[in-house]
């Protein structure tokens, strides 16, 4: 199988490794970079269009990350008639619905393991899971850079800059950090394994989504006095008519499977037919872990394996379950219609819907509000 | 695909349910019982040859259990050219090589991810990760009777003999539970999972084994006051000119992920080259969820999909990495030699390797000891 690479950074060049040690699965021809200097291999070229003008090109791997010029690349892999394995989640969460009829349209494959769960095969068992069930209900850790950085909160007492700074300092966070600490990267994941588990496709914009932006030692340790464990969560669940999916920090008890999942790690449930609970847990990130996704795709391609069915449209309704929230305010007064116990600038709500708090939320005017749903 | 199942008991209903919600992954055309009487279905029969004279068969799915008759008959379908599944790990474990033998000689596949861990897609994934990476080592708990033995005892303070009531009554463990309580069927799972994981026949009763028969409410004391979370564990690593297997009770810190897949889940952890370790926790026994796994493989065989490589024999070494061990006996004395600390009927010894500590486990004449690693 010949292929072409478009990237080659942390991802990429592991991609490029691992290819380079087993050839039996594909060779890479072509390795579209921005800097040819800072790569000594023969392969690798900064002008697109030598890379597309290679010669019977089968497979594209899109590990360039970002929206542009990669959303605009795979549109081309896929017009072309290439199958195209992506670790782009935030390009293919913004354009799936368009890919995806391009795929379909030229028989092409889209595949997208290295989205969700770096290493984990998150999104192999969610497709496999339906040979036989149907996925009902997933949720999970799937943001590393949030999960290192509460952790760190956690077992070191470290406040949130410090922990971020490590964070940084570690590899796991951007020098920009707000698509993880805002919940967004969490959220592609969200509708990427909706769309892999439930086949549905949702508008990602829609999909709730609280951050760890304001979280603070206090919150940490609210939730350690109450033997919980403070995570990010990324949830969805499937009704006849509509879906629930939702990004927020969540404290889990501390004898939940994932409040160990600490550190770098992603952890993530799949609720399944026959099946009941499954989960999968591992790195979530990293050069070969997430590598080794992107080869799995791959090979699976090379193996004409089984891919996610086509997705349809699917309305999102956020009323969520019931749940008690703990939100932590210097407007608190705003949600005594909703609080069980108010103490100080933290409330605990009655176990109320989403949509309730939603209005007291938006119109509390407090922009450095910490919320998070509660294990109970 | 026309299949024969032999078997109906919890799982061989299971998968005859399952398989006749999706006739599009085959037909089951017979069932072998024992008691047709106790099946109100037009395709059972008591009659192994009729099972067997049924024309066009191209599976056999084995749940039967035990070792006799089902080694026979799917000694018989291997020699017919048959493609097998089945559940019995106690069989397979007992005849891996002359069946993986006879496979190869038929050109037939044999598979078993029921065997190990129940639902979980566990002997899926370690073949999958073969794919790009050699997995080196893996651990967990993989036996539901004993993790739901000892979170009883853990959670509710109850004695071993009532958790062992309680398991019995929920299904959870047989009349005899021997084979559980002594070990023995988790150590079947070890052999196979090195099969799969390792690529190695090992010799299921050259494994260590110890199981939890006598176990006491005073060593889950032991094991919470320090912090830690007692679980029986199944593990091996692979060295070059050997492997390393054993099946122990464990103190496991409580923030290891295992420690917290309680009541009678399983949960099994592999290292491998690439991607670290990757973890997956689920239902490791029950009619559906086992069910699942015996279908799963029904569907690979059907699509073709990659099976266990060929095994090699690969002489054990017990010697074992060096561990500190929680030991109870009345013979306390005994283990001087190898103590950090005696206390009363408790040793905790130096960081030792197992082979020096099996001489005296051996010669010290008590039969109620109790061992345990202990996690640092």
């Amino acid at each position: 199988m010949k292929i072409v690479l478009l990237g080659c950074g942390v991802v990429g060049q592991g991609v490029l490794d691992i290819m380079d040690e087993h050839p039996e699965y594909g060779k890479v021809a072509k390795v579209l970079v921005r800097n040819t200097a800072a790569h000594p291999d023969s392969r690798v070229t900064a002008d697109p269009e030598e890379v597309f003008a290679e010669e019977d090109i089968e497979l594209v791997v899109e590990c360039m990350g970002g929206l542009e010029p990669a959303h605009t690349y795979v549109r081309r892999a896929l017009e072309a008639g290439y199958d195209v394995v992506t670790s782009n989640k935030k390009m293919l969460a913004a354009y799936y619905a368009e890919l995806q009829d391009l795929a379909e349209k030229n028989g092409c494959d889209l595949r997208y393991e290295a989205c969700v769960g770096g290493g984990i095969p998150w999104i192999h068992e969610l497709i496999r899971l339906q040979r036989i069930d149907e996925v009902t209900s997933f949720s999970g850790i799937i943001n590393g850079t949030t999960n290192y950085i509460l952790s760190q909160m956690t077992e070191q007492g470290s406040p949130f800059a410090d922990a971020l700074k490590q964070a940084q300092e570690a590899g796991y966070a951007e020098a920009d950090p707000t698509d993880d600490i805002d919940g967004y990267d969490a959220r592609y994941k969200v509708a990427l394994s909706a769309a892999a588990g439930f086949g549905i496709l949702p508008d990602t914009e829609k999909i709730p989504c609280w951050g760890i932006r304001h979280v603070s030692a206090g919150d940490i340790a609210y939730a350690r006095e109450n033997n919980h464990t403070l995570k990010l969560i990324g949830s969805g669940r499937l009704y006849d008519d509509h879906a629930e999916l939702c990004v927020m920090p969540r404290m889990l008890k501390n004898t939940n499977l994932l409040a160990s999942v600490s550190v770098n790690l992603n952890g993530l449930t799949a609720q399944s037919t026959t099946l009941g609970p499954s989960s999968y847990i591992g790195q979530g990130a990293g050069r070969y872990p997430t590598a080794h996704a992107v080869v799995q795709d791959i090979i699976s391609i090379g193996e004409g394996e089984r891919t996610a069915g086509h997705c349809y449209e699917m309305p999102l309704n956020n009323d969520l379950t019931e749940e008690v929230y703990y939100i932590r305010t210097s407007a608190a007064e705003a949600f005594r219609s909703a609080a069980e116990v108010i103490d100080g600038d933290v409330i605990i709500t009655k176990k109320i819907r989403y949509s309730e708090l939603l209005p007291l939320l938006e119109s509390c005017g407090d922009p450095e509000l910490f919320i998070a749903s509660v294990e109970e």
